[in-house]
């Protein structure tokens, strides 16, 4: 039975506020590794293909609300590199009430408007064509119930490259399948899946990428278990990421494929603003519009 | 009393079949004329600012649906030139019975998901960022009801421009203000303000540009008055903007000013994608995606 089909398996854990705090730990302690890592990569491209002075990241804090009331906020972490053309790895941590009509999408929130809401979101576009693209985010939510969401996919930005048989696709989703069965064997199909019809244009008929992972509502064993898969999945991501954009960093690139990424690039700022659940559900929660858009490709064209 | 207050002023006119006719020739002559117009200023173009050859429409049929039954269809006209970097006027006439969850938001169609429209749309994007970006479209809409809407906004891309007090808003303001006039007194204050609600970024707190007119639902006076000012908005569209863009099309330009330009637009994806009914109307209604996003400029920066 999985935690869809059992609305009782959401409920809220025991010590909530103790859990909120080591979710948000972990988010914030997993966007150091992973700023520490991309700076690294930063100055190990090599400066032939890769001019000027590696990149570092600037973090921008930003408070929810109006002043008046303490809603949380978060730390934006954007960097505008040699190599990463433009990345950013946020964390949050929001908390208040929901507007009525959105109270009522969101399970457990029907009931009482409250939720509270932590986690870690990053988009990393790169200069080469030849470097995919990536998202990966994770997250605690509570409401009257409490669960976590998350996942990552992959987005090679040359046609070549953008099938599962491609090498990159075939690492990325490896490495997931080994994150997912340290913890269930069920997890990597059912997740792989949902990544697949989640991370899709229905307008173009076209996948946004290769995929990945993509979970919601999950709460399937004990919080600590759970609160175990997220964190892997996370450092799994980080580090096969890196080793796919290490594999591909000194890989020179045409003007033809340039192109072809900047054109890819156009369909990925549709799948974000026309699709994606942390986009609607950012600008409906009052958070900071600079980070939720900072996703937004740093060119793009149609 | 306007059309809205009133539910029975939007009932079918009398010959409906031939008035939809005279409509749809309408709205492609219109096409026809804002096509040469826009082929003259390409022509015109100092080729000192804008090198190579000066570009021409190309047309493009589409027909919707599966090719099983006739659900209409449209002709996207597209140029890519060295005036017009990218320029779409496209026209469009569908039928067919609208999905139910959208049938339910549609005047009309509540009882009845069966419909009818016909329109012409247009979204020029020019190189040189003192030339303002603008959109215009036109269109007749019958279920069991029939109305009009349509607009047209004028959105410099230089911050400069970009308030009612410049130049090229006070004219086209004007212009839109005499061919209201032309009609009714009381059109003008109303379909601006319509204009400022509707062509702005809640997210970003920010208007889209400066402004037009904007209406929908428009059935107010018999139907060919009615027409008549649809009519109307569409030549004083084309020759306002055309005044407009030879008004502006010698000046040069800095490298500054063309990054502010794609910079905004990506402010103009933004809105296309989250909030623009006509994108939202043409996704739902199995519209041609590569006209519907054609309006999609040909560079934007985030």
């Amino acid at each position: 039975m999985t935690a869809t089909d059992d609305p009782h398996k959401l409920a809220l854990p025991a010590d909530l506020a103790t859990k909120q705090q080591l979710a948000r730990d972990w988010f914030e302690h997993l966007r150091d590794e992973i700023c520490a890592l991309f700076e690294q990569l930063e100055d190990e491209a090599p400066p032939a293909l890769y001019p000027g002075a590696p990149g570092r990241f600037e973090r921008t804090l930003w408070r929810r609300g109006d002043g008046l009331a303490d809603a949380g906020g978060g730390v934006a972490s954007l960097m505008r590199g040699r190599f990463f053309e433009k990345v950013g790895v946020h964390v949050s941590t929001v908390f208040g009430t929901f507007p009525p009509e959105f109270a009522r999408q969101i399970e457990g929130a029907e009931v009482d408007p409250h939720f509270w809401a932590s986690g870690i979101s990053l988009i990393a576009h790169l200069r080469n064509p030849r470097c995919p693209a990536a998202h990966m985010n994770t997250r605690m939510i509570a409401t009257t119930r409490s669960w976590f969401g998350g996942g990552g996919d992959l987005n090679p930005t040359l046609a070549i490259d953008r099938h599962k048989d491609a090498a990159d696709a075939r690492r990325f989703h490896a490495d997931f399948r080994a994150c997912c069965d340290r913890h269930d064997p069920e997890y990597y199909p059912r997740f792989r899946d949902w990544a697949d019809s989640y991370f899709f244009l229905p307008h173009r008929n076209e996948p946004r990428g290769v995929g990945g992972i993509f979970f919601d509502r999950f709460r399937d064993k004990s919080w600590e278990q759970d609160f175990a898969f997220v964190q892997d999945v996370g450092k799994s991501f980080a580090s096969s990421y890196g080793a796919i954009l290490r594999g591909r960093m000194n890989e020179p690139w045409t003007e033809e494929e340039r192109a072809g990424q900047l054109f890819w690039r156009g369909r990925y700022v549709e799948f974000n603003l026309l699709y994606d659940r942390g986009t609607t559900f950012g600008l409906k929660t009052g958070g900071n519009v600079n980070a939720i858009l900072s996703s937004m490709p740093p060119v793009a064209t149609w």
